[in-house]
């Protein structure tokens, strides 16, 4: 598999947040939507069928009590969970909470305008509260 | 839980290819990339995190076999894995086949331009070394 080490434009645009049993949690610095991302701490990884089935399950298992805890803090209409890579190969799942009427809604995040960086006390805020439901 | 029934937009815009043990799985119509589906077969499901956990394992085992057989016979240079619902709220798991160049590469899929009929006899020969490779 080869020795995990986090990918620069991944650690450039997010910030740790907590570490899961697999995966480093990280919150991505980008205000217009409450936007989370695991990245499951093994390297080599690109497709999420190249994690060995227990990681697969430890992947799902950790992604969905995300999903859960952003939609109970957030209120979100919907949470959007995606795999893509286009970009950065480094496996790494995107869990956001969605809003009718926010950016781009009912559209795809993913290559929409410019990320608009975080109050730094609002970010705290909701990081707190995101810990507290995880 | 409630009694499953496709809903009508998933229905008219992808067409059945086989039923999992979970999950319909369904082919987009719309051959400007390999765009598959998967449907879990219970009704009233909204978020992944809203299925029992054993339906949680049953699709992501599902999404990953589909996954890894969509790069075997496309040969792709990245699959992209979705579940969103902004539009659509009952639950259905994107598996797109994506390369470099294809339209939006490397944006996401979804949203973008207007879905382009497949020329039949190519449809149904990928379907055939699709349904080998599951």
């Amino acid at each position: 598999m080869g020795d995990f080490e986090l990918d620069g434009i991944l650690a450039r645009d997010s910030e740790p947040v907590t570490v899961l049993g697999l995966c480093q949690l990280r919150l991505l610095k980008d205000s217009r939507w409450p936007w989370l991302m695991l990245v499951p701490q093994r390297g080599g990884m690109t497709e999420i069928f190249d994690l060995t089935p227990l990681d697969q399950a430890l992947l799902t298992f950790e992604t969905n009590m995300v999903g859960a805890a952003l939609k109970k803090v957030t209120g979100a209409t919907k949470i959007n969970v995606g795999a893509l890579g286009n970009i950065v190969r480094q496996l790494h799942v995107h869990v956001i909470a969605r809003f009718e009427g926010d950016p781009n809604w009912p559209g795809p995040i993913w290559g929409f305008g410019q990320a608009a960086p975080y109050d730094e006390s609002r970010k705290q805020d909701f990081l707190k509260k995101l810990i507290e439901a995880l």
